[in-house]
């Protein structure tokens, strides 16, 4: 059990399911603290019953603090994280900087755990949309070694924050009444429209987006022979991110064994029945801490293919939860090793 | 130059933007008939600023006329354009049902127009998702022999009619003020939403709609070895397909090499400067008749691996400007013959 949390980002939208897992789940900890930048410090919010004033998040607030969850743009976790780890604390990062640090640990629960129990200082959770399709691609590696993925993503407003979902409603009233908006968030209209580019131009004509489902996976799996072939678009859809996915692996792998590989991995869930309209929706899957995978057929262009449809909330599977889970680990290895 | 052209199903969604086409295209007849069926026969609609009564769509309505244009759904064609062939017309079929009978050709005029020329009786208009991806492979197909595609599309609601229009429009008016919806041309809310499904199951998993971009690519490109692994997807867009594609060919293609093809290609128009934000949208390709490519890159999974992105007017090049484009060449070949 950990003595101090401290939730850093603990007012945006990520921070704000973090503060809501952490409530229901009941995580273990003496002491809760909450930060976020000074624009939102001295907020109050309530947690498990309690008034709690937002802390502003400085270098010099970590002392006594065990635990760091944090969720927050890329250069707030370069510039505050290392004070934590130098007071003493272990951190569990949301955000995309220190991921592919090679003395940070990249961690999945229900895909590669002791990589969180060996890890000093920070441990990262993958992006989001890594994040649900390495959970599906891991038994699936386990059982027949992946070679090769080709993803193209219909990936939610909610992953551009707060703001993605107002450009989304707002721009779409605006669209239907004829009028004009000015997106903050986006570079394109959102409305009824769909971008291929999320984030920026990174290499060889891929976005930083495609490429963290490159490197990130690999990372994950533990093997850089992997070959992903990414294709990220942003579709007029709030929350929950879709992804088609075509796997090649070492040995065949039937739908049928697929299905049973998913169904008994922790943390998804299988919704595949196509005459009956049965798949997972971004709609449905809302709101879930699941992995949601159908549409699982063979590759009719690949002897080793296999052809799947997965949804996650990018929010919570994509962000929260798995941070959340990091924590839990964490939390349940330490009790186990001071009983 | 044709004498009498018939265009059947005139009066829908397709049917009227065939009419815009006969009409800015100047299309060479000496008269013209539109059939529609009894719901809509006896209205008026105005054609080169003449006045015309739509007539009943039947089987004894072909006399004289010696060419038909017709969409429709698939048993309407099914039932009456027989009755058209037999009566010496020459038939262009915009509907699913003739396309993969042995007899028919299937056409996209830039990539196999001798199969027009060649053909006896209906001549069919490939599915608007199948015509964009396949306009894009020509090229690639000519210069490297394509032997593999990967697709993910993004499809607008104008594929489900104009139910689907209203659908998209009126369901997402309800949902942004949190009122219930009944769809009528979708099984599952469309709005804000994505759906893994469109068309019904047709064969291992794989709906009608894939089974399509499978069966009527190879016929078009005259190469049952090619390929195709499908995935269709209805998104909250009114209008225009987009595509994610991969392609391995059995030569390698850089990216140069496929923007210069697909550069000459006639037909399609490369927009494609992912650092300036550029690449082709729905939004900025509604009302066009070209194909447009952007997001030309290396497959980093696949060493003669190419990945692109692929939107079009799926009413236009994927419908009716395809089937007019068809009659236009037609018509050129008999005045050349008869010059």
């Amino acid at each position: 059990m950990f003595q101090t949390v401290a939730l850093v980002g603990a007012t945006g939208a990520v921070g704000r399911i973090m503060r809501q897992l952490l409530e229901e789940r009941d995580f273990p900890a003496r002491e809760f603290r909450f930060l976020a930048s000074a624009r939102s410090a001295g907020t109050t919010l309530t947690f498990k019953g309690k008034q709690y004033t937002v802390e502003e998040l400085r270098k010099d607030v970590f002392a006594g603090v065990d635990l760091v969850i944090s969720t927050t743009p890329d250069d707030t976790a370069r510039d505050f994280l290392p004070a934590a780890v130098e007071a003493g604390a272990t951190v569990i990062d949301e955000s995309g900087y220190w991921r592919m640090n090679e003395s940070v640990a990249l961690v999945i629960p229900e895909v590669n755990p002791q990589a969180a129990l060996d890890a000093q200082g920070i441990i990262a959770s993958p992006n989001c949309s890594t994040t649900q399709m390495v959970m599906a691609l891991k038994p699936l590696h386990d059982a027949a070694r992946v070679r090769r993925v080709v993803v193209s993503t219909y990936q939610a407003t909610s992953g551009a924050g707060v703001q993605g979902n107002a450009d989304l409603t707002d721009g779409t009233r605006a669209h239907l009444e004829g009028q004009p908006y000015d997106y903050q968030a986006f570079s394109h209209p959102i409305a009824f429209n769909c971008i291929p580019q999320i984030g920026r131009e990174k290499e060889e004509g891929y976005t930083s987006e495609e490429m963290k489902m490159v490197y990130e996976t690999r990372k994950i799996l533990g093997d850089d022979s992997i070959l992903v072939s990414p294709t990220c678009v942003r579709i007029p859809v709030a929350n929950c991110h879709s992804e088609s996915i075509i796997v090649e692996t070492e040995q065949p792998v039937s739908p049928e064994d697929a299905r049973r590989l998913f169904e008994e991995f922790p943390g998804i869930t299988v919704v595949d029945d196509l005459a009956n309209g049965a798949y997972p929706l971004p709609s449905t899957c809302d709101g879930s801490d699941e992995v949601f995978i159908g549409r699982i057929r063979r590759d009719l262009s690949h002897p080793n293919g296999l052809n799947f449809w997965c949804v996650s909330d990018n929010l919570r599977k994509g962000a929260a939860t798995n941070a959340v889970q990091i924590a839990e680990l964490l939390a349940k290895h330490r009790s186990a090793a001071t009983a």
